[in-house]
């Protein structure tokens, strides 16, 4: 994210600074400044950016009570703080949309397993870790009475589970002056085997009435966190076309990747012209899109080698991103390519070609 | 140039090695390592690339005799140094024409005002130092025999004024198995009181039939140069819809400013597939565009502030690309804008908008 956003810095007259503990971050080299420091600590956060203008994030887990400080002292921050507070834990976030009337899939607070077998009328659920969780960790399912061992034993979200027909997510951008610009919705294909996205499509293909219903409740949501950035709102379609948030990125997000090629103004530009206090773009799609993620291959760990760039290259808008990751290891994400397209199902089929096409693997011998 | 080639870098698994003597360059804080060197210097050339694999250039003085000795060692450069020597020199380059049946303004080399006083049946004319010309300097205009005595006492070129309907130029890719690929013709359209470049406009308003002419005979000149790379090829249309070729830069240019947001892939990406082996992009262009140069306000030299930028980012379909310079002087080229319209008149209405609106000034006192 980080390495996409400076990119388009380049573009306008701004001063970069980025603080990182691995100075060879996909980011490193892009950056004016770099500043090795743990974005997690009170210290290294409140010295990075005391004497920046403004400051963003590209992941949710910075240090807030330093942001705050850092804004109380004037430094702009995108997202606000609040909003960083709230989404980082879960049990405020899910609270907050509760308060404030966003649908939301209903849930109970648990402390600990014990606490579960009081809510056992929410089974099938979904259990979630209040702080820490991201990407997968710290979310479990439990679908029986003999799948709450599995519980957490602390302070963590239990959300019945819903029956999910589509995963839409809607990015919208909030300028310093309230004005919002929406981007059109994309639709996230997972494969079920590997519990991974398989591929997002935008525009995704929902109907108007729901389309209608899922820009409402996302925007909602965006006007009641009360803050400039980018907002990357995920929600659900059931099979009854009820729209549920699961939950917001307050940042640019993985599913905006194909905003860089797909339409006029790209996430990362857009958070430059909130930032820098610009009119918002343009969010209108040039061409229906594809994206999927490049994963490191299974079977491969160490010093990355990319095999069948050309194959993907020799096809008529697929565009590469490639992260700059130095070594791969199964399932990591490397990059992804993005692919332009007016039919579904040709994007559809490349994207196939392209899982297929491409390989991720290591200079030494494989891991099992 | 250097700057947009890193930002398009980024999306690929390369390790980019930039020289400059400038240490606060555009580009320098784009590449992942920037070696301070003046690429007019044998020995900083030859030994800036020994350890690379491939060599491109933003510029055309760049020193041939170490790129000649690097491509002998096996380093590979963009474009072939062989073609560089050609250009360099205006004299060759037009040699280079005429001897390749490729259609130029008729010329005489000359190498002192007496030998412009031997062929005055060529004013009015164009008079171009052989080296060291670039950007409008070293070149003179002719026009009777009383501006004989402005011209050069170096080997030059004399070359018979040519009534330029329009201005054209043509990009072609070309890859390192000859395999070649044409972007859509670039009208130049200039101010004649400025003497500078108003806007260009892509494509080009020209008919079917002077397309197919520039089109071949940019080809032509290409293939003669018998090297991979990227080639902007400027061309002039008489008022008897007659085609000349002016001159060729054999590298990512100006004149494909526009092909960043545009095109499918712009120039900057077309340069990497070409160096790193892969299939050549899609050329097309996603709409008509028009590009505009941010160039520094008369009346200002210093470290530049901008002004009305915002006005400029209100209007839909405008991109803006400053390029990191800290210090403006007049006309000195700052950035560009491209915007994107179907219409030619909406283009040329918003590019008036533009020019009024932003503003390059210095935060110190103007000079005169």
């Amino acid at each position: 994210m980080g390495r996409m956003l400076l990119q388009a810095a380049a573009n306008y007259h701004v001063e970069t600074h980025l603080m990182e503990m691995d100075e060879e971050c996909p980011a490193a080299h892009l950056c004016r400044h770099f500043v090795k420091g743990d974005i997690r600590d009170y210290d290294a956060v409140y010295n990075f950016g005391k004497k920046l203008d403004a400051i963003t994030i590209e992941i949710e887990n910075v240090n807030v009570e330093a942001l705050e400080k850092l804004e109380v002292e004037g430094v702009k921050v995108y997202p606000n703080p609040s909003v960083l507070r709230i989404i980082q834990n879960k049990v405020l976030q899910k609270t907050f949309y509760q308060q404030n009337q966003i649908p939301t899939a209903s849930f109970e607070i648990t402390n600990s397993k014990k606490d579960i077998y009081l809510h056992q009328q929410f089974l099938p659920a979904i259990h979630k870790l209040g702080m820490g969780g991201y990407d997968g960790r710290g979310v479990q399912a439990i679908n029986s009475t003999e799948e709450i061992e599995n519980g957490f034993e602390e302070e963590s979200v239990l959300e019945k589970k819903i029956t999910i027909k589509k995963e839409i997510a809607l990015t919208i951008a909030v300028d310093q002056n309230q004005k919002v610009a929406l981007y059109p919705p994309v639709e996230m294909v997972f494969n079920d085997e590997l519990n991974q996205l398989d591929y997002q499509i935008c525009p995704a293909e929902i109907n108007e009435k729901i389309l209608w219903k899922i820009e409402a409740i996302a925007l909602s949501a965006v006007r009641k966190f009360n803050s400039p950035g980018i907002f990357a709102v995920e929600l659900f379609v059931d099979d009854d076309d009820e729209v549920y948030v699961n939950e917001t990125a307050p940042r640019v997000h993985n599913s905006g990747h194909h905003t860089i090629e797909a339409h006029y103004c790209s996430q990362f530009d857009m958070l430059w012209r909130i930032i820098l206090g610009y009119p918002l773009g343009n969010t209108k799609h040039i061409l229906p899109s594809l994206m999927v993620n490049v994963v490191g291959s299974i079977g491969f760990e160490g010093a990355v080698v990319y095999k069948g760039i050309e194959n993907i290259l020799s096809i008529d808008n697929a565009f590469l991103h490639l992260y700059g990751k130095n070594t791969t290891k199964p399932g990591r994400k490397m990059g992804h390519v993005t692919i332009l397209s007016t039919e579904k199902q040709d994007l559809i089929h490349k994207a196939n070609i392209i899982k297929q096409a491409l390989l991720v693997e290591a200079i030494a011998a494989g891991v099992n």
